[in-house]
């Protein structure tokens, strides 16, 4: 174990991180787990991992679990990497790829932070936590708190995708339902927090999700043959993902591993797209977005409290910030699956939509190698299709 | 490439691999593929298996496909083998696992055949199929048709899961819902089937789908280190999981890297349990089921084409056959979810309550290695958690 201590990122304060940490104690902001990478350096090769087990544990010299014991798992992958060439032909890409995340655990990358956000709890000795959700996350860490006997309580929009209710109640999580947004979640979770003493577990208010959703920057260099490909495109909502792929990517490159950066663009709804408008406007944080609403639920975030950082990675890999609108969603989201096999979530299929208008713009070269990242599987999306496919008799015959 | 031929196991007829077979065209059996058995002998070592891609595609000296760029893949992975210690202390084992094969792409066990089966057919020149299916089949031949380009067709009964529809629909396949059972679509197919001459791809009515749910025990006994499991349960519908696992043993004890074969046990639902009664019976072949109804959908089949394969999978491992009532199936999806935060389907669900049951009865010694086979992920079957959640406005508080 290589964590050397927690750091915040605003104030540059210094935490012990073998103690229970939320937010920054002096400023509020979320924390960052730092590593001693000199060490890691002189340690670590990549053939080490020859003989490692093949998902996100691999990597542990950068993970924050200090006892294997602790490692709670629930069946990691390391999630596919597919060339889309038929798709990318029809647009124009050259080399076009898509990291599915549809295929962790429950059916998403909120996955990745919990098995490591959770497993990190149980190393505290964490025996319950609060967290607020658009329904993936919470499902994810209700299933990950379940294989390791800690208590969960979840709350979600009553809009959130229903699947994620029953992952949630089936796992034995306590779930409450509100009539508003993730926003207003977080608020009940801040009050029962503070009143029950219990762990928050919101989006960056501790620091190891981020350490999970790290895996998917290391996988996807690992998976080019330790290169970068030269543009990741994200679904963002609260963040974590992005912020945790740049993570990734500036301990690789501290590590010499990779020397470049890949640029990043973060992918919003067209009704919900703080990060899209502070980028658009040069600004380092991002406003409140009002009235947000968009049928890729997961990234209605109308407030990210990791803006800072998620603007951070866009602006020093020289990346973008594109917001998409949700007929565009389900088009691509249904010509992925016409032309690739490949039925995504609306999170995921915003980003397809984002990369052929920056193709068309010039922002994208044809022949660069893209990475779209596909938050979530179809599979939690029943809404997202619509059909009426005719019932036929026993004796009826079909025409093909 | 190491096929030989296609063989009757009924009549012995032989024919020849390099055109499209269905049924045998003297005996209408199913058929099998042969593979030179001493060539893979005299050229196969594991040692090969480290530098593959940790896919079922590594295993290609038992697999059908002659040119590797005729390989049709969505992403799969090596399916996690899960081992269940919280719930084994529980109820009682030692050394109880899950293999998880909601991780497919699809989320079902079906992406492997479907993944072999498209395959095979984009070979031999395949443009068009037609097939039935409970939903999961359907779906995954769908979503692997559309990265090959070949038309699919596919009837499912109407009370088969809805997202199952989404696959089809959204993947570009036309679908058509029957009033009836799969043994119903079966007709409607086989008419459009005769009229249109198009493939068949209903089960086992072409021999390569068999070759892809062989991976299972393929990936299985790798993960144990090339050893043995004493018992793996499977949820026995059409039974080509069983019977594919099955096949899998058999070659790897000709190929000498297995001695002994594991106990293969089927598990039905109550209501439909064609396989079981004739186990019960002592019977080669099943008898048409009345009347089937289950919650666990998938295997919803009055009579299977292969069944009297299946059973002799059973009888020549020293297996046996178990019937779960779909209460029973509803407990012990939730018991796993709980305890080991794993949402699997219904027919999932019905192993892990036949292990319990044969664990209560002594047929399982409780330090034995069992195997679980979970065929799909609950996320395809969100009627089978019944919850009603409170619903908060933003100023409510919640108790912990």
């Amino acid at each position: 174990m290589y964590v050397t201590h927690l750091e915040c990122p605003k104030c540059q304060s210094r935490f012990n991180h073998r103690k229970l940490a939320q937010l920054c104690e002096k400023c509020s902001s979320p924390l960052l787990v730092r590593y001693d990478i000199k060490k890691i350096k002189l340690e670590f090769s990549k053939e080490k991992l020859l003989s490692r087990p093949y998902n996100l544990w691999r990597y542990k010299e950068l993970l924050p679990i200090i006892q294997p014991k602790n490692i709670v798992s629930l069946g990691e992958v390391i999630t596919p990497l597919i060339k889309l060439d038929n798709l990318g032909n029809k647009l124009g890409f050259k080399n076009l790829f898509l990291k599915d995340e549809g295929m962790n655990p429950g059916g998403s990358f909120k996955s990745r932070g919990a098995a490591v956000g959770i497993s990190k709890a149980k190393e505290l000795g964490v025996k319950s936590f609060a967290m607020p959700t658009n329904g993936n996350a919470g499902a994810a860490w209700a299933i990950y708190a379940a294989k390791a006997g800690i208590g969960a309580n979840i709350v979600m929009p009553k809009d959130a995708p229903l699947i994620t209710r029953n992952e949630c109640a089936i796992s034995g999580a306590k779930l409450y339902l509100v009539d508003g947004l993730i926003s207003d979640a977080g608020k009940i979770v801040a009050k029962a927090v503070k009143k029950y003493k219990i762990m928050d577990a919101s989006t960056l208010k501790e620091p190891y999700r981020i350490e999970g959703k790290k895996s998917m920057g290391l996988e996807i260099v690992e998976q080019f043959g330790w290169k970068i490909p030269d543009v990741i495109l994200y679904p963002t909502g609260g963040g974590v993902g992005l912020i945790g792929i740049y993570k990734a990517l500036l301990e690789l490159q501290e590590l010499d591993i990779i020397k470049k950066l890949p640029r990043l663009v973060a992918v919003q709804a067209k009704d919900c797209a703080p990060i899209v408008k502070a980028y658009d406007n040069n600004q380092k944080e991002s406003v409140f977005w009002e009235n947000a609403k968009t049928i890729a639920f997961g990234i209605t975030v109308p407030k990210a409290l990791g803006d800072f950082l998620a603007l951070e990675a866009i602006y020093e890999t020289k990346g973008t910030a594109v917001a998409i609108n949700d007929e565009d969603i389900l088009e691509y989201q249904m010509l992925l699956a016409k032309n690739e096999g490949l039925f995504i979530c609306p999170e995921g299929a915003a980003v397809v939509a984002a990369a052929y208008r920056l193709l068309k713009n010039g922002w994208i070269k044809p022949n660069e190698k893209i990475v779209l990242l596909n938050t979530g599987s179809g599979l939690k999306y029943p809404d997202t299709v619509k059909i009426n496919p005719p019932i036929l008799s026993v004796n009826d015959e079909i025409e093909i």
